[in-house]
């Protein structure tokens, strides 16, 4: 079986980007994870169009990765904040993944701007990859991906096809 | 220290989605990940308009993810092919922890499109958070995120202050 003759879109990878892969979806999703989730400090923080703000977070709301929180400031009316779900907060792994890369080649003498605790025990937290036979893999190890059970052959257009003459 | 605080675009992630981050270039490294490396093939597989490959695959190879490799079909000329870096392969986790996390939410009942292997041992793989304490972390666990020495106070507009009466 070779990757080419499966349909491109029958993909997890393909899949989640229909769903964050918007500009901005992630650092959206970034910014929840920190804790920031009232609308102006989202805008303010990120510096983005509140239009293009507005519809991101539908479109997380929408697929169950946020949900809209009322909270009230002393006596003003109830306005609303957003926070990640279990869904969304499941994303922890590609975040933490995102920015250990860009740790390792992108953050130069500064160092990392941000560090990753686990909660519990306050030790650091980094994304790897874990095999089921105990090895969690390095950078000279080797990741062969094949066809699932839900993979599905790709329906590619034709080629022209010449006719071996009779 | 707030996170709204620090400056959005001093931050790991941010800067590997201004390398990796425009619309189909996770699908392209997917695919160089699987093997497909000649241009159309990609092309054929991905559905995608050539110029807009192009564009991917010159940021890929401009930014040291990607490189051309000549190869030769038998007594034809000599074209090239594209084949992931050290650095390229280094973004292995971020697509394994997409994958895992669209196998999870949004795979349904057929299952994963895709498995993943160490080629080594043969056992699955997945991408997983590990705290250096030893602890694998599960779905309960909680990561907190802290600023970490390259991070950076941010440059955001200066509100209007109201000054108080003398």
């Amino acid at each position: 079986m070779n990757w080419a003759d499966l349909d491109s879109r029958t993909c997890s990878l393909a899949r989640t980007l229909e769903i964050i892969g918007q500009p901005w979806t992630l650092l959206v999703l970034r910014d929840l994870f920190n804790g920031i989730g009232r609308f102006d400090d989202l805008a303010n923080h990120l510096g983005i169009a509140r239009n293009v703000l507005a519809d991101r977070l539908t479109r997380l709301t929408g697929s169950g990765l946020a949900e809209r929180v009322p909270y009230r400031d002393g006596g003003r009316r109830t306005r609303h904040e957003y926070r990640l779900t279990g869904t969304g907060l499941d994303l922890c792994t590609v975040m933490v993944a995102f920015a250990g890369w860009g740790d390792r080649h992108l953050a130069g003498r500064a160092g990392p701007p941000a560090v990753f605790e686990h909660r519990d025990c306050g030790g650091s937290v980094q994304a790897g990859l874990l095999c089921d036979r105990g090895h969690l893999l390095t950078a000279s190890d080797r990741v062969v991906s094949r066809p699932g059970p839900g993979s599905e052959k790709g329906q590619r257009p034709a080629r022209a096809v010449r006719r071996p003459a009779r």
